[in-house]
């Protein structure tokens, strides 16, 4: 059994979302957001990011993380604010040595509801129906969990890949 | 006897400069970069930011980290890479409980050279002047010792002015 941890990053909330892999199924175990509302400063902002995270992987002990890539920030001020949460939450995950995978928003998509074009909705939903969840979580943790269950697909995929790949190597021994 | 390091992170190169300062007496203790060029990935970048900064602060205990203030990121990619580095840096100090103070490119050169329009060149020359270095040090690392001496110049400043006020305080309760 595997443990995910997915992130979504933000300088105001961070959300996370922890789920199981056995095989195909996917379980959901945990969920929730890293609000930095309360603090005074840039510095205590991160800090609370950084230990919220920390906290999350020792709590559940994941063994992989994922967590949405960027590809176009609105403008260089939200970009500069997004890349230091950023930066906070991965380096918890390095630190704690949780190797950390990085998705596109098409790549989060293609895996939940099967194509990168799918509305915020749809994807909510596919996640609850993935997880066995009754109603969807905040937006920021339904979005950590759809990287999450993301990371799942594409591992077990490549897996897959592998072993199909050991197989035909083994046709070809004979 | 203040310790102050000074930070100047960049997803590349991370200056790093720790000063003491007694009174208005400036002693230079270490200067270097860290460098990222190596990394394979995003995280592995991060994560070498932060175990640098860690070790630095490890190594000479400072009591306090100033660092650049960004106002202006060239464009949102680089603000993102920017922000990524300065948040592995911020929560390497914040979680050693050392306070990050953030100080404008405009405050530091105020500071160290006395106008705010100071040239590069000059900001260099006149930190050497200040720490008795006979040779400018690697330009990442000048930059940074520059945010340590502005920290320790405007801490002095509010100490002056703290100094000032106790003993006005101290007259009018005469």
């Amino acid at each position: 059994m595997a443990i995910v941890l997915g992130i979504d990053p933000g300088s105001r909330v961070t959300g996370y979302g922890v789920i199981a892999a056995e095989g195909s199924k996917l379980t959901y175990i945990d969920s929730g957001c890293i609000r930095t509302v309360a603090a005074e400063n840039l510095s205590e902002k991160l800090d609370i990011i950084y230990r919220g995270i920390n906290e999350v992987i020792h709590l559940h002990c994941p063994q992989e993380v994922g967590i949405e890539q960027v590809f176009m920030a609105r403008n260089a001020d939200s970009a500069l604010k997004l890349g230091q949460a950023r930066g906070a939450a991965i380096v918890a995950c390095t630190f704690n040595r949780v190797p950390v995978f990085e998705y596109s928003a098409r790549q989060v998509k293609q895996s939940v509801v099967g194509t990168g074009a799918a509305e915020k909705v749809q994807v909510q939903s596919m996640i609850c129906r993935l997880l066995g969840l009754e109603r969807a979580p905040q937006a920021d943790a339904a979005d950590a969990l759809g990287v999450a269950i993301c990371h799942t697909h594409m591992t077990q995929g490549m897996i897959r890949m592998a072993g199909a790949r050991k197989v035909r190597r083994g046709r070809l021994r004979r």
